[in-house]
């Protein structure tokens, strides 16, 4: 039994965050107006976002952006976090690869969503807003924000997906704890919740849908912005401090990953413990390979399409070039909430067409079967989130095992899974159930998603 | 907004525990024969648990026992532990104290019990036990001792207590993904347990009966050994780490605490903070407080009598010297499950009775007030018994802020409430009570006990 963490120390969180769009040589297109098809300039966000997240959301020059001294304060509470040599997996598994995971389930609130929330929340204070809205998944993004609007006195409502409000009460709970007001989506509050409930009576709602009513109420609430957990640029720049982090410790290590590897939903943890990774691609060359781990039943990178969509359900947002299966998809309810969502944000979707980057896909089952092998192996009960990327991981080594070379390999542990105990649960009782797509199911979605958009 | 941990490196963990039996000049009274009321020895003690840990229960001489190397290396997984000043906290209460606390929340179960779990296995492991068997309260301990039995390939049943198994399924399901078998107690599967459910057949448990049929299920299985999580001397030792760790950084703080408070149930978090605090004071005759906070609904230290009783309900374990509010006291349905216990481990109730440290009664409802003002201010959700010392360390401060005089406050945070999620909602929907005990009661209960034990 032997155990291995990489520290750094307070002075080592990064001073700025990493802008890959100022790298990238095939810059993302641009996000459009749905009315005119024009692309959009920071201004036209400003009645949504933060003037300060606007601005990031666009620059497409800067390759750092410094972080605020106050959101680095706020980062200490839990940051650096550790990189860990998964010695237990390893030998559970006998591989000759090397498992690096990056540590980010120790934030007070579970996962990675602190990083960013603290910097959406910080900047909205600044500019003298008063109240914020979101949405949320399995919640984490949702207990992350709660915390950080009351760490700046911001008010803050919270559109939770309703299949995760019921599997999960507990993160609902700890949202309330903040003094967060949470309202199960979709709702009778809104005109887009209203319309689908209409429609579907008993749909259990997406992320695109929370977002559509988290949209509109910060349309309707006097200084009030709305602030999002995923998908688009500024979020990823946040997360950025992950790989950042990594980058050192890995060098501490005396390793540099073959692999990293992150799950996917909307790409913030994957964005940040890749992104830094990836310019030493684009910028040196480096070969190094990057997965996103998505889930089987939710399979945008894999299966769906190059366009421009909606980022929501209802249609509220700029279009955004993404790879999509079609802002109407309707997940399947697997576990993982966070990561049910509909398409990938431009700078994953231009990574992807350029082939910078790779997806997998992994069934619900699969997840489970990681997940427990990496508890008993490492001690932590990992988020069924996270364990999309424990799966690939795992599949790295059995291969490296197979080719009889070691591989090195990296991934991030999102968040842990200790309130999403009643999934694993329904795992052990063997209630549990694979969700897939087939393609005709892909193909007429995005056939009707052509009718829409064109 | 300012933050402030202190953090030590690997090489900081302790390489010895700290005996305090060895510097107390007045030693606790040692434990008895039920039959013979004649001392036990620690041969006695091999029957039940590793001999390594009847060793060091009973070693009165030895200030400092080296922590193997194969325990120090797994405390790696998450030690050391951060100390952090609560500058959230103090702002709240406009306090003129200065309030730290001690973090053990963050180890991957979520509490200070794998402190001993870890040691306890490893004993176990090396003197070639297969089985082992224990009780849980709230489930923290049984949590903690399924990674430590896997981790070391020993198979694991744990009693825990019935409220607690509907209280907190999600405790229960982490015990299960760590490949431990858990029974609700009283169960029908031992004697002590159809005892009491025949005569009280909706008895929703208490730690006193879990520990009565692990302990019962321990003697009948070959090769196994009973392990506990609290109230015996060597739990009490191998959770010295934390106050070890914590001296070192109050030192980096370049403060001295005024006060020490852990929350109290059997005494295991309480003692790991305190007792290498009260070494200055038993060596050097240093001025320093140290309280225990326990439940106004089990007072055994502000209420209870020193005197012989058993360490279980139905009387398995030998006559232990301690503060008791009788071995068949029933505890009100709390959510600190982890407190739910009638008496204290003989060395905290010899400390007390020679008037080294104090004790305060918390009601539930305080508790919860103190833990939603300190998951606001300081972004971490605390378990509902740690909650208890952050009630007390509350009081401390607004003392200081009466006194206009500074104070230094230090406290454990022994661990988070994520998985207690079901009784903050209570608690937020106005749905939570207080019990107390009355006199009456108590007298009563030690009524009987005096007939049963003399």
């Amino acid at each position: 039994m032997s155990t291995k963490k990489f520290l750094l120390e307070e002075k080592d969180i990064p001073t700025a965050w990493y802008n890959i769009v100022a790298d990238m040589k095939n810059k993302p297109l641009p996000i459009l107006n749905p009315q005119t098809k024009q692309p959009m300039k920071e201004e036209d966000l400003y009645p949504l976002f933060s003037k300060a997240a606007s601005h990031q959301e666009m620059n497409t020059t800067d390759a750092w952006i410094e972080i605020p001294e106050e959101v680095r304060e706020l980062y200490k509470v839990w940051r650096p976090t550790p990189l860990v040599r998964a010695y237990g997996l390893e030998k559970m598994l006998d591989t000759p690869a090397h498992i690096y995971f990056k540590n980010e389930s120790v934030s007070p609130i579970g996962s990675h969503k602190l990083n960013s929330a603290i910097a959406q929340a910080y900047y909205c204070k600044q500019e003298g807003v008063t109240n914020i809205t979101t949405e949320t998944g399995a919640g984490q993004w949702g207990a992350a924000l709660s915390y950080a609007a009351k760490a700046f006195g911001l008010e803050l409502a919270v559109y939770m997906v309703k299949v995760s409000y019921h599997q999960k009460p507990y993160r609902r709970s700890i949202m309330q704890t903040f003094g967060a007001q949470v309202i199960a989506s979709p709702s009778m509050s809104t005109k887009a919740g209203r319309k689908i409930l209409t429609d579907h009576p008993n749909y259990q709602g997406s992320l695109g849908t929370a977002i559509s009513e988290a949209v509109e109420l910060a349309m309707q609430v006097p200084n009030c912005k709305y602030t999002l957990g995923s998908v688009l640029n500024h979020v990823m720049l946040h997360q950025t401090v992950i790989g950042l982090e990594a980058e050192k410790q890995m060098e501490m290590a005396g390793e540099y990953p073959d692999v990293v590897i992150g799950c996917f939903g909307g790409g913030s943890n994957f964005s940040g413990i890749t992104f830094p990774f990836l310019r030493h691609k684009l910028t040196e060359g480096k070969d190094i390979r990057v997965i996103a781990a998505e889930p089987a039943s939710c399979p945008k990178l894999t299966r769906g399409q190059f366009q421009y969509d909606f980022g929501d359900e209802a249609g509220y947002t700029p279009l955004i070039p993404m790879f999509t299966l079609g802002h109407n998809f309707a997940p399947a309810n697997i576990h993982a909430g966070g990561l049910r969502y509909h398409g990938a944000g431009s700078i994953v979707s231009q990574l992807m067409k350029d082939g910078l980057m790779n997806a997998a896909d992994v069934k619900q089952l699969d997840t489970f079967k990681a997940a427990t092998m990496f508890a008993q192996a490492e001690g932590i009960i990992p988020a069924p989130e996270s364990s999309h990327a424990i799966a690939v991981a795992i599949r790295e080594a059995e291969e490296a095992k197979k080719e009889g070379k070691a591989r090195t390999i990296l991934f991030n542990l999102s968040g842990h899974g200790l309130i999403d105990m009643a999934a694993y649960d329904q795992y052990l009782a063997g209630d549990l159930t694979n969700y897939e797509v087939t393609d005709e199911d892909v193909a007429k979605n995005l056939e009707e998603l052509e009718k829409i958009i064109g």
